[in-house]
């Protein structure tokens, strides 16, 4: 429930011609909006609030703060200045250079609202990265471009993406990278880095002193060295690193194995709380296998909070008014529950 | 259910250190048991029956035909000539040179018997890698093991690993290798093979004409290119020419959620009857996300069917009678579906 006191959580758009839009009006057709406002372009979301069905009102605010005297059952978009104003004619479902560049200065806007406290967090609609590319915006991804923005200019901070469910949390020390390239970039240090943010992390969801998995890289986790050196070379001086610092980190693991050990289900208690995983898709292949809807991505280390859906624009499908907004709403549980420090 | 006219269905006993022994005797105290023997040692043997708890007598073959005349509510045992005679003294739950040279001794009787059409299929328990290094044997598992005995000096015949569970099937085109060995042997001929070798196999289990999803190397099978170029230079191609060949594969899809997509459940039938992964963890992290005791590994390419468990030696657990024998059970089944051809 939204404190009244609070400041808004911002959600933005997303890519307009992806399932952003329509997933962010649908949201909005429930009671678990409230507290939340939609950083956007009112045209955008007027046709999104069509293709879901039923009436709802956009309603235009001049500022965050704003968000609080809008009547319930209406739609409170800040709109987000420089955009293309023929954005309605890019295609649904297509790549689009506008459409990259407004997906990017809706991050923008979300970030200086966080930052400047205005909102209380940011959870962000899906955005494509070829739009991204056809806009000249060079970021893979969003925690790419969150990690940039947060900097201001300074150095980057060390930031890592989770992925969470009911049944697991995996933090991944590399990401939007080739396979080859993710071996290369890990080190004792981007593996300790990891377990550090990821034991803060955890303990922001209320458990004082997380059981934290590494899995190793290679089959078996090496082997013994038979398949690979990378768990003798990089990731035990890491874990060792950060049990003398107090974590309870444990590993390395065996990829193929420790997910399953780490998962909580009815009858299954988890051995761990959370997964350190060294590749985007050992990290992300166990917490999707049982369905997206449920999934949260949170970027940690950054100066506020920002979590997303762990799905894409679903170019297939958009404008259809069939995409489920599931995903999202568990982002903004997620959002709101790092914010207000419950457990 | 056997076939009175069928040769007996080989089981090996595995690492004698670890759990084999007693899975396969869990086993035999099923009615499933019928039609299969063990190869193996009947000192081992015996010492399990016992660890398992009430009366299972050894009965000690001299042939594999003879397994027919064992009463029911016995543990038919094929010796194996060779084996230490100290090996009830290599201590449960460890790595030891004679039980690593009993475990291998196991596998190459078991193909003898198999290639000679007096056993119908081979199911082996686990072995261990140790084990195995420790008694001067350089395969790294059984795969490769396999593979070069059913070569008999001739040129390796190509063999892939399946995985198996009710609700999905993995083929992998690397198996047990460092993933940046994993990476350099990715080569358009090993994809495309795999890919032909998956659509025989599951042909094999009653589907006339598989749907077959390649998953991507890299995260987001490369977006592209922008996180590197197998998907284009190597897994593309390979795609094009298995459809050109009249196979029905498609892809490559994003590693972290064809799995998903692939997903047989109730109320969610999968979009494919087989998946090709590029890595070993790709592959297994989803089929053994939900637990281990179902799922089936497959050795396809060879001249005769092998099943085993998923899982190792468990020498954690060795000697207390407690390991399920759940997912061996579920091995023999599918050895018997295979080599009945039921679908």
């Amino acid at each position: 429930m939204a404190s009244p006191t609070r400041p808004p959580i911002a959600l933005t758009m997303g890519d307009p011609c992806g399932i952003g839009p329509e997933i962010v009006a649908r949201f909005f057709r429930s009671r678990a909006s409230s507290g939340c406002l939609v950083v956007g372009d009112p045209q955008v979301m007027r046709r999104a609030a069509a293709l879901t069905g039923g009436m709802l009102p956009v309603a235009e605010l001049e500022s965050a703060e704003a968000a609080r005297d809008v009547p319930p059952d209406c739609l409170p978009v800040l709109p987000v200045q420089g955009l293309a104003e023929d954005l309605l004619a890019a295609p649904l479902g297509r790549v689009d250079a506008r459409a990259g560049a407004a997906g990017a200065r809706c991050i923008e806007r979300a970030v200086e609202l966080t930052l400047a406290g205005a909102a209380a967090a940011m959870v962000t609609a899906p955005i494509h990265k070829e739009a991204f590319a056809a806009a000249g915006i060079a970021f893979p991804g969003h925690t790419e471009m969150l990690q940039a923005l947060a900097a201001r200019g300074g150095a980057l901070p060390p930031v890592r993406m989770m992925l969470a469910n009911d049944e697991l949390r995996t933090v991944l020390v590399t990401i939007h990278v080739s396979l080859r390239a993710a071996i290369d970039a890990l080190t004792r240090d981007s593996v300790l880095e990891t377990i550090r943010i990821a034991d803060a992390a955890v303990r922001r969801f209320g458990i004082a002193r997380p059981r934290i998995a590494v899995a190793g890289l290679n089959p078996h986790a090496g082997e013994g060295g038979l398949f690979g050196d990378e768990e003798i070379r990089i990731i035990t001086p890491a874990i060792d690193a950060a049990r003398r610092s107090g974590i309870d980190a444990a590993g390395p693991f065996a990829p193929d194995t420790v997910f399953m050990r780490a998962r909580h289900a009815a009858g299954h208690p988890g051995e761990f709380d959370v997964v350190v995983a060294m590749t985007h898709d050992h990290g992300l292949i166990p917490v999707k296998y049982l369905g997206v809807d449920e999934g949260v991505n949170v970027t940690l280390g950054l100066p506020f909070v920002r979590t997303s859906p762990d799905h894409g624009t679903a170019f297939d499908i958009a404008g259809t008014g069939t995409a489920s907004e599931a995903s999202l709403a568990a982002a903004v549980r997620m959002a709101r529950r790092l914010v207000d420090g419950a457990g």
